[in-house]
């Protein structure tokens, strides 16, 4: 399956009021990763908008927080595919300060093609092309 | 058990590059639900921390996202307290647009006293005082 | 001139490390306190983009910063037009805590019609349309 | 005197309803940009908070807006000291994408000693210590 990493520092405005890294930064952190992810895979999320119209937003998603974060910390995320199914995919993120798991998620993301909502008013998901499907597989193409 | 609700309008510079909700913003409206939730209460976070020198971090989040929010729509959230353990509390948030849910989540949060964190690098939860559990449970006090 | 008032809570993530506000969010309020603005005199920007593409982006901002901000602090931003001209208009934002001034900032917007950007990248303003002037310097229409 | 480069992406998160850049993303590029400066100048804002509770909260910031920006793009902030006077001391920040620059600003930062603010409620600037002073002019130490 797809992987990748990145790595930055805990600014001086992502913390809160107790000096501790304000929580929805993780949720923006998991973001940049898929994004950078799907760059290292060859399939930047700029063109795939721009060539098919495609977006990816989250169904669900989640996070265990297990150590606090400070100003300055160096952060990783490493970011991983668990699991490519027809119309959605799993990403899991594990966030780390040096040895210490900080914090645990994961992101369910749809496949759809930008555009009016249904009827419904929800976001259509469309089917995952298969070549990009393989790319979230990691497969060799 | 306690609940709350909070109101108001998606801003400009929250929705993303396909011009819907920037799904990070839900929990910082998560976040800002649960502090007005505990005004509600009698319980301003700012004189918990101030007086006492309590906070309640996250352990534990995660959001399902059923349909996308633009742009100037007016959003409602209903916060109530689910479960109220020794140390930990539980809360739910439904997001709404009109009578459409958008959103679903929750929010498990400790509750520490601010200070330095314990060998391990993690921070120490305590009881939750008696009298706050009860503010939490919605009880007469 | 046009003018309106907004007033909020300092929240729990919009201080920095120091546990001072961070200063971006005055932005983000001046931002906000112009949507308010424009929606007051009954032209929202929602509108204004749906009905004819236009938008109102920053060509110049400014703030200069009087006293610190901390979390819950009940804020007043008093917005006003006080200029407006062929295709552009400009707001002064001033920022209160009770009758302390915080904070006083301006924005210089240009009227634009959303689209391609011109062969320089730029986005090219448009005269502001005369009764939406009117609207701006608060006159009656 | 003192100067230093930071490059990054736009974020997609970092637009708005416009697909435009958000502008009070700028001011967070320009607090990032000053401490990746102190940083490259061998002051850490972390060690100087630790040490001597040292912090430079802004008194005035500004910024002209020259080009938009979009979503994926590589944004460079070149960030240099253009004064240094007894309190206080003046940074200069010009954003490029490629060759072209789409923003120029300018923070104005006070050097202060975080504690219990004045009678005035101000924050109270103290001296650079001449130490510092000569590592923001940039001369060798």
């Amino acid at each position: 399956m797809l992987s990748n990493t990145i790595e930055f520092r805990v600014e001086w405005g992502e913390t809160d009021t107790a000096g501790i890294i304000y929580y929805p930064n993780y949720y923006r952190w998991f973001d940049r990763a898929t994004h950078a992810l799907f760059r290292a895979a060859g399939m930047p999320v700029v063109e795939l908008v721009a060539q098919h119209g495609w977006a990816h937003p989250v169904a669900e998603t989640g996070c265990r927080f297990l150590a606090p974060l400070y100003y300055d910390d160096l952060v990783t995320v490493e970011t991983s595919v668990s699991e490519v199914r027809r119309r959605t995919f799993r990403l899991e993120h594990r966030v780390r300060r040096g040895e210490t798991i900080t914090g645990e998620g994961f992101e369910l993301r749809a496949w759809i093609k930008l555009g009016e909502p249904g009827a419904s008013g929800r976001l259509a998901a469309i089917e995952i092309p298969a070549e990009y499907a393989a790319r979230l597989r990691g497969e060799k193409i």
